[in-house]
């Protein structure tokens, strides 16, 4: 998707960022239809050499705009959903029912009535919920997302499984969850987990997958389900560095069938569909975020000023997350070291880590990769920022699919005023 | 502003909030313009007293509703902006030009372009960008922000002073950033810090403010400059928590008034007012973010889910920030340990430290206090969850002063799509 040429001006899928920048502004989110495309077609393909039956949805909350949704629903994946308008955008984007999942956590009322109204797989946080469900009506497959005890994450705050995390039934409970749940009528089940998020380990997957077998074969047995599918969540992560490796996800899905195959004929709990539901694999490296060197300053370091602060992306203020950041036109390396920041007043608003490149001046464009995923979507309108465009390259070009905000709609839904 | 009464049922300026909640639902942010107004008025007294030369500029963007702004200007505080919507609305509220300032950080050349036509007096991080300024046009009163050397925070990100900041000028490279001004043609100045944000401590500002003092003497008096203002930043701290002791405005000025006025006059400076430009101290303890408890789940904690998450107030998320949080209709304090969290699908979505409660249940109503500032402004449309409404409660009542979002605002600007 990148190519790099030998003055270091950058394009994405063959369009130069300064042409990028020239028509769209600054900063402005960019992703690549054509990535798109191959990271779905890499993880189908390593999901279906080892799992003839699986079903993979994405996470539609990682991004969520209608145009980069269109293009996984024609793929063939299903959606994951965690909020009522997900749940809404999916169905209007027509993701498949059976394949799609609503996975919330401390719904309220509502949320549920838009779950059990979409007719999706409702896959439960907490089984003392089923009374709530049912009040509205029944989803036809139920499953609990189980807290397996074990969870990891790039960050404290992703990490999603494990005794300190607020999600999922803890697996000494699970017996209980569906107990309650045949009680109460349903008769088509899965189960889930999701522990993390950002993981490069294959062997991890396994780990969790065998986990959560050992959990079924241990507490669920007597019950006699046969599950539909056993979604093991997302989680798959992507290189934030140069030296980080890819996830090989072949070798993933390879390790993963090796402990779930046997274990399951073994157990005798139907033939499950591997279920995953990953993100930030299929959309976390399609984009970039391109913004423009407003200034380089020279105080008690060097910084490197841009034009998108932490309300056009939050994940360096908020996860002290490290993205990659490419200075079009300059060589990276050098011996003097800059720390980039944006505009916004307050010192949250900074990219970690020194950076080193040569002779960085205003004007240049800076291009921050990896913000395809939990990027544009974290955006907000602090500091009376506006929120950026976002541009999709296909096979036609560049063009734009979200405007930018207009200063008038940071005060749209103002009561009796407008700007 | 608050009253519990004996049943622990929560009113806001008289109004219970399980009226507010069932008229404007939840998760709604609800501010006093009474205790808006008590703030302003506390601050004024306390700074008129010991400067009847002075100015205090609301920094806007701790909470920019139109509806606050109004209550603010009309009572005659000028603005603090920080971006060039912050500049607009500022002159279409009316803020005074004379009292008012643009204060950037990195500013692109169309920031400069609003700020140099706002005619609002130009606060510089750096003197390197005044060519950039005046290619613009000549903003009649400038002054320049001065780190000098030390900051504080409630928080590390909000430390905005020191050696690691990202802000303003070295302070030993002041006397060349004057100079340069001179040269230019400036004629008119102010000098500029803000070194930190939510302080509690009186003497820290008395600290700050000699220390400016110093380095005017020490790096400016040849200059000859007669400042027309000394702009101490914000910094005025709120209590968030029952331990800490609310800054005592008096002192603090008191304080400062002992190391201004005879150095003012030693130094033979004119006869510069003293600026300010309070955010958090003004809007922070305005307002209650309402919320609805969905769901009280015991797995490996006991977790009270309610329906604000860090879309609708980042600040725990993104600072680990505390803010108090009352049960209606519940004694606080008991055996029972709990961790409130919001509805996404991320651990970071949950307020620090155990809380204690007589039986939360679901229902219930959740009442988290200082969220009339950096709280509203910040809110994002993470996992496709709307951003909610604001309420004003003034003479006649609480209004809606800003609608929540529709589920079609989060593709408001999605080219060819609505939902």
């Amino acid at each position: 998707m990148f190519k790099i040429d030998n003055n270091h001006e950058i394009s994405i899928d063959g369009i130069s960022v300064r042409d990028l920048a020239k028509e769209f502004g600054t900063p402005v989110y960019v992703y690549s239809k054509k990535k798109l495309q191959e990271n779905i077609n890499n993880l189908k393909t390593a999901v279906s050499t080892h799992f003839p039956n699986h079903r993979i949805q994405y996470a539609v909350k990682a991004n969520t705009n209608p145009h980069i949704l269109k293009i996984v629903q024609e793929s063939g994946l299903g959606a994951d959903c965690s909020s009522p308008i997900e749940a809404l955008i999916s169905k209007k984007m027509e993701f498949p029912k059976d394949r799609s999942t609503y996975t919330g956590n401390f719904e309220s009322i509502s949320d549920f009535k838009v779950a059990v109204d979409s007719g999706y797989i409702l896959n439960l946080d907490d089984y003392h919920r089923l009374d709530d469900v049912l009040s509205i009506g029944k989803p036809e497959v139920l499953s609990f997302r189980v807290n397996p005890g074990i969870g990891r994450g790039g960050f404290e705050g992703i990490v999603t499984g494990g005794n300190d995390a607020k999600f999922g039934i803890p697996y000494e409970q699970v017996r209980e969850a569906y107990k309650a749940a045949i009680d109460k009528g349903f008769t088509r089940f899965g189960i889930h987990m999701m522990t993390g998020s950002n993981i490069l380990e294959p062997f991890y997957f396994a780990e969790i997958t065998q986990k959560l077998l050992y959990i079924i074969e241990e507490y669920l047995l007597d019950l006699d389900i046969k599950f539909e599918f056993i979604n093991i969540g997302g989680g798959l992560g992507i290189p934030y560095t140069d030296q980080e490796q890819p996830l090989d996800v072949n070798q993933t899905f390879k390790l993963v069938s090796d402990v779930f195959h046997n274990k399951v004929k073994e157990l005798n709990i139907g033939e499950p569909a591997l279920m995953i539901e990953p993100g930030r694999y299929i959309a976390g490296n399609i984009g970039a975020l391109i913004s423009e060197v407003t200034h380089v300053k020279s105080s008690y370091r060097n910084y490197l000023g841009i034009d998108a602060g932490m309300s056009t992306l939050i994940r360096p203020a908020l996860y002290k997350a490290y993205h990659e950041i490419l200075i079009n036109g300059r060589q990276t390396g050098g011996d003097t070291a800059y720390r980039i920041c944006g505009p916004i007043c307050e010192n949250s608003d900074i990219h970690p880590v020194d950076r080193y490149y040569n002779n960085p001046k205003a004007g240049d464009l800076a291009v921050i990769k990896n913000a395809g995923g939990y990027s544009f979507v974290m955006s907000s309108n602090y500091n009376n920022r506006i929120r950026p465009a976002e541009v999709l390259i296909d096979e036609s070009g560049a063009r734009l699919i979200r405007k930018a905000d207009e200063p008038s709609d940071v005060f749209k839904n103002v009561v009796d005023f407008s700007l």
